[in-house]
C-alpha cells in the first residue's frame, strides 16, 4: 500500500464510504459471505448531450483491487473508532480481494445502462470496494467521454490539454491528461502526466514573461534566444495586432539565426476576428507556415462555433470546462447488486429500478463494421453475429492480462469511435442508441 | 517528495504546465532573477450566485512549497524531453523555494478580485509553481464556498458529506470532506478522510444489504444485532412505507433489547412527501425521536426547497452535486505578475485585466463585527479603523507558524460566517458585497 500524507492513497481500503465497512462487518457476523456480483452502469436518466461514453479507468480499478491491504495504521484507526467488534478488525489485517472481474477494455464506445464492468466475489469484498470502483471508473468514463466529444468538435484539428490548473484536484489533472489522450487529443500541458504516462508535452510562455520582459518583442527575442526552434509567442498580452507585428519582427529574427517560427498563441477576446486579423499579418509577412494556437474558455460547444463562424485557427489549447466536464460534471455511474447467493436481485426504488442477473453487452455489427445496436442479455447467452464487450479480465484477484499501453488504447479507441454514427455524436440532443435487452434477460427480472 | 505510482505526486515540481519550465529556463538564460510578486485571485466575471467565497487550500500550498524537490527521475525525465540546455537541468537538483507568501489564513471569507495569496520570490521559483497553486486554492475554495451554502441553506439542520463516490478523482475526495467539515458540516462518510483529518464519520447501509438478506425487516434486524446502537435504517429498496413499518417493528426488536433507533434514511422519490409519511409512521409508533435523514441530489438549492415546503429532514446527506460543486464547478482563480524588480506591472488583455503592486485587503467592521466593505489598497498603506486580512505566513521558504488544526480553522469560519450580512448569503443572486480600491492602490496602476 502506498501512503502518504498528501491526502491521495489510492489503494488505502479507508477510501470508501463508511457504510462499506460496516455492511462487511454485517455481512461477516451473520455468515453471508457467498458469491456476489454487483453491475458498475451509468444510470441513463439525465446524461445532458451525452449520446454515447468511452469507459476509461480500468486499469486503475485492477490495481487497486490487487493492491487493497489493510495496514497496521489503518487497523489501528479502525479499533480507535469503537464501532467494530475486535473479531472483526482482527481478520482485516489478511484481507485480500480475490473476486473475478469480467469488464469492457477502456477506450469501448458504451451506452448507458451498459455495464462497463461486472464484479463477483464473496459478498463482504465485493461490498467493500464499491466506493473506489465508482469513483474511478466514474470520474475517468465522463472524462474520456468529454475528450471524444472535444475530438469531434476540432474536426481534425489537433488539441492540447491545458487543464492542470483548474482540475479538482492533483488527481483529476493527472486523469484528465490521460483520458485526453487516450481520446485522441495531440499532448497535455501537465508535464508529470507526460513524465508517469509518457503523454506528449507542450507548451511556451504566459503573459507574465511578456511583463517580466518589458514588452512583446522584447520577450518574444529573449524566448526565441532560448528555444530557437520551440517558439509559440503569446501576443494578447497589451494589444494583440501590436503583438501580431513583435511576433513577425521575432520571427524575422528567427529567420535570420536559421530558424522558424511555429506560432503564436491568442488567450483572449472574439477569437473569430482575432485570428483572421492576425493571419492576414501573419500572410502578409509571408508567413503563411506560422500556426495559431488559442486557448481560453474552450470545451466543445466553443470549439464547434468557433470553426463554423470560419475562424484561422490551426489547433486548440483545452482547459478548464473540458477538465471538469463542466456541462455535466458527474455521472451517475453506480454500482448494483444484480446476483448473491445463486440469486438474481434486484432493487425498486422509484427512478432507481436496476436490472438483476450477470449481464453480456451483445454489439451488433454491419459489414462495414458500423454499429446498429446492442442486446443487453445474460452473460451466458449466445447472441450470433454480434460482438461482446464484457470479456474476463480479473480471477481470483489476479489480473489476466498484463495492462495495455496507452497508446494502443489510443489506437483502438480511433477504430472503435470510427464505427460509430455521428447521429449519435451529435454535440446537442444526439440521436439515441438502440439498446434493447434479450427476452433471456427480461425473464431472469421476474 | 513523495513518488507514487497512482499519478497523486504532490510535491513534484513536475506538477506544472510545462511553460513554467520554459518560462524559467528562459528567465535563467538572461538572468531574469530578480523578486517578483504574484497574486492569487479570483476573477469576479462569472461567478453564479456567488456572493462570498471561503478561502482554503492555504496549507496544503504551504506544504508544497516547502517540499519541492527535483528527484533524479525527474531531472531524468527533463533530460530526456531534449528542450531544455543541460546548465539549466544541472542547476534544479539544488532547487529550492525561497520566497515570502503573504495569505488569508484558512476559513477567511473573502471576494473576487481581492489576492488571496501574494507570493514574492525569485522570478523563476514564482513562475514554477503557477499550476500548483491554483490547483489547490482554487479547488478546495470553490469546495469550502459551495459547504458554506449547503450550511447556510440546513439552517441549523447537520449535514454530512457523502460524496466521495462522485468526486472528481481520489484526491478531490479528500479535499472535500476537508472543505466541508472547515465550514461546518457535520461529518463525512469518507473513512480515509476521517482517519488522516479527524473527521468524524458516518453511515451505515446501502440497498445491497436489504437485497443479500432478502428484505427489509430481515437485514434491519441482522444490522442491528451486529451494531445495536448505530442504526440508520435505509428504507427505500422496494417501497418506502413497508419499510418504514419495517423500521419500526425493528425498533420494537431494539427497544425489547435495551437499545434505541437512531433513525431511517430515505434515498429517493419525493422527500417532501415521503418525509411526512415516514415521520407520522414514526410518531404514531412513539418513536418520535427517532431521525429522518435523506439523501440523493442534495446541494444548496434542494435542501432550501424542501425545508421551504416543510419536509421532515432532521439531517441530510449531501453527495455529488456538493462534492463537484455541479452549479459551478471551476473557480476563475488566477495567478498574475503585479510587481517585477520593484516595477509594478499589469496586463490588458481584453477581459483580462490585473492589478498591478503588492496589496493588502482592509476590512471595514462595524461595532458588533459585521463586515461593512472591503478596501483593497497597497500593502503598506495603513488604513484606520480596519482589519488587514492577508498576513505573512512564510519566510524565505519556511512557514512562520505550525499548521492550524482543522478544529480550529472550523470555529474561526463560524464566527466570521456570523458576521456577513444575509443580503451577501443569498444562493440566488446575492448582493454585491462593496470592495473599493484605495486611492494609493489606484495611483500604483497608471
Amino acid at each position: 500500500m502506498i501512503t502518504s500524507d498528501s491526502g491521495c492513497d489510492r489503494f488505502s481500503p479507508l477510501f470508501t464510504d463508511l457504510y462499506g465497512l460496516t455492511m462487511m462487518a454485517t455481512y461477516d457476523h451473520h455468515h453471508q459471505n457467498h458469491m456476489a456480483t454487483f453491475s458498475l452502469f451509468i444510470r441513463g436518466l439525465d446524461s445532458l448531450n451525452r449520446g454515447y461514453f468511452v469507459s476509461a479507468g480500468l486499469d486503475d480499478c485492477l490495481a487497486h483491487l490487487e493492491k487493497l491491504r489493510f495496514s497496521p495504521r489503518d487497523i489501528a484507526y479502525l479499533k480507535q473508532l469503537g464501532r467494530f467488534s475486535p473479531s472483526f478488525i482482527e481478520k482485516l489485517a489478511a484481507f485480500r480481494f480475490t473476486g473475478d472481474v469480467w469488464a469492457m477494455p477502456e477506450g469501448t464506445i458504451c451506452f448507458a445502462d451498459e455495464p462497463i464492468a461486472e464484479i463477483s466475489a464473496p459478498l463482504p469484498q465485493a461490498q467493500l470496494i464499491e466506493t473506489a470502483m465508482i469513483n474511478i471508473m466514474g470520474f475517468q468514463t465522463m472524462i474520456a467521454t468529454k475528450a471524444a466529444r472535444c475530438i469531434y468538435a476540432a474536426a481534425g484539428k489537433p488539441l492540447v490539454d491545458f487543464s492542470l490548473r483548474r482540475t479538482q484536484g492533483f488527481d483529476a489533472g493527472m486523469k484528465v491528461a490521460r483520458c485526453a489522450f487516450l481520446a485522441g487529443f495531440a499532448g497535455t500541458s501537465n508535464v508529470l502526466a507526460g513524465q508517469q504516462y509518457g503523454i506528449p508535452v507542450s507548451g511556451t510562455m504566459a503573459h507574465s514573461l511578456i511583463l517580466a520582459f518589458g514588452g512583446d518583442e522584447e520577450a518574444f527575442i529573449a524566448y526565441a534566444r532560448t528555444f530557437p526552434d520551440d517558439c509559440i509567442f503569446l501576443i494578447d498580452t497589451f494589444d494583440i495586432i501590436a503583438g501580431a507585428h513583435a511576433a513577425v519582427q521575432a520571427a524575422k529574427w528567427l529567420s535570420e539565426n536559421g530558424h522558424r517560427l511555429k506560432g503564436v498563441r491568442i488567450d483572449s477576446g472574439d477569437m473569430v476576428e482575432e485570428s483572421r486579423m492576425v493571419r492576414n499579418i501573419l500572410d502578409s509577412a509571408g508567413l503563411q507556415s506560422v500556426q495559431i494556437v488559442v486557448s481560453s474558455g474552450f470545451d466543445e460547444y466553443l470549439i464547434a462555433d468557433v470553426i463554423h463562424s470560419g475562424a484561422a485557427i490551426d489547433a486548440f489549447g483545452v482547459g478548464t470546462r473540458f477538465g471538469v466536464s463542466s456541462d455535466a460534471p458527474y455521472l451517475d455511474m453506480v454500482y448494483k447488486l444484480t446476483r448473491y447467493n445463486n440469486r438474481n436481485v434486484r432493487k425498486t426504488s422509484p427512478g432507481k429500478i436496476t436490472l438483476a442477473g450477470e449481464k453480456q453487452i451483445f454489439r451488433h455489427v454491419d459489414a462495414s463494421g458500423k454499429f446498429n445496436m446492442d442486446t443487453l442479455g445474460a452473460r451466458d447467452e449466445a447472441i450470433s453475429e454480434t460482438r461482446p464487450l464484457l470479456e474476463p479480465v480479473m480471477k481470483k484477484g489476479r489480473r489476466l492480462k498484463p495492462s495495455v499501453p496507452l497508446s494502443a488504447i489510443r489506437e483502438g479507441f480511433q477504430v472503435e469511435f470510427s464505427h460509430l454514427g455521428d447521429e449519435y455524436k451529435a454535440l446537442y440532443e444526439p440521436k439515441r442508441y438502440p439498446v434493447e435487452m434479450s427476452p433471456e434477460l427480461l425473464k431472469l427480472q421476474n
